[in-house]
């Protein structure tokens, strides 16, 4: 789980988180889960493995609008776990832990090396961050 | 339909556009459709009668990625129209016509006049806009 | 002193901080000093007492570019304190304390309540904020 | 020159230009500027030639507010060519032409090509760019 302060820029006229930021914050909360819960950093495969993870598909339900200088959490979850694809369930709850934000992604296992046959195509996930999600556990 | 130059602040390091970028392509499209297609604009709703338009809702499909440089379209329709709330669908294509993204968001016409009984609440939509988005069509 | 894990979303196909998003980082460090080291909310002085501090200038020089999943640390100091501005030194530095960037702001307090005959307008800045950033201190 | 219409997600919660949007308004104003007036993509640069133009500093005087809704210009000019640099003046104006933002940059050509000897260090700029900037001319 990630803590966040919403910040000013994060905000639009209305006051009030600008709605893509939330994909943004999913993200976020992705990029910190690779070396806080599987112990692996995003960049080792981005740029070490020249491997991706970017989205097919995303939504998101927006509840409560959250403000800024709030803190809020933003909760990851994997859903679903298919041979290239990671499916991921969001919650983002203010500072009494309501529920302001539901969302979900699939992210699928790209090949981004160029000097690859395989570039830009979706690759199986690599086995040790296969065990690692399963480790980690399924929830729906 | 608005035509738009992906641009090198779009782009992440896998070259591609950042897919929150395309939600707010979206909000981008419904602020040019105000005064493209309604005749009128999204500021005399937001700044002049302190009426705004959050989403409640949004969801995409990436179908194909993007690069800086390409010029694509970004088509909006009205898909339905409640008493407080518009569906949008969205379509972006590449320079073919292909689809590269679709997608939908619901928004509810809300209060921002702070001295208001109904700040912060959904209100219903104002007559003129209702008609003039019933002028411009609704299509499923 | 704010650290900060450069995330996929602020880099640019060129794999590094699109430089913009330097400048969102010392608005973001400021934020973060108020409660910090102030003892004050950011969003106290907007929100409550409806003031803002909007940047007049600001200038960076970007010595070493910073690549995502670095941990930045971004140090602001303050150089000058007039009757109505604040003037602001930042340094980012990467893992090795190794300066990346250099950069100033200067900030002016500013009305931001629509029913004052002073609205966006600069006003002197409130006397426990001056009390509180000069026991911060300031430093050339 | 570069027209724009300021955008709800451009704009704080006090209802203006977020000021680290003003330069990526100025890095948009570069990147329409190779095709428009040198007759070169940006992108034939970064995608083709594998050579970028990060900037090594900036700075901006924020003289006026934009506000959402408005259409600014944005006008770029060339102050200085060096052996691998570029140094860019900026002048954004309102809907009367008046002055409200007035920047700089100076940018360095760099070597994008993982594969090369000279990667990541700054190049002479390719002779073709600066014959053709040179026919843009330079404004100090």
């Amino acid at each position: 789980m990630l803590n966040y302060t919403v910040r000013f820029g994060d905000c639009d006229p209305a006051g009030i988180v600008y709605f893509p930021r939330f994909y943004d914050f999913f993200h976020q909360a992705m990029e910190a889960w690779f070396p806080a819960e599987l112990g692996l950093g995003y960049d080792v495969f981005i740029r070490g493995r020249k491997l991706g993870f970017p989205a097919v598909r995303s939504e998101a339900e927006f509840q409560q609008p959250s403000r800024f200088g709030e803190t809020i959490s933003i909760e990851l979850r994997v859903t679903k776990l298919g041979r290239s694809s990671i499916n991921f369930g969001y919650r983002i709850r203010g500072p009494e832990a309501e529920l302001r934000v539901s969302g979900a992604s699939v992210c699928v296992c790209m090949d981004l090396d160029p000097s690859s046959t395989l570039f830009g195509r979706s690759v199986e996930l690599p086995e040790d961050l296969r065990e690692r999600i399963e480790a980690f556990g399924l929830t729906s």
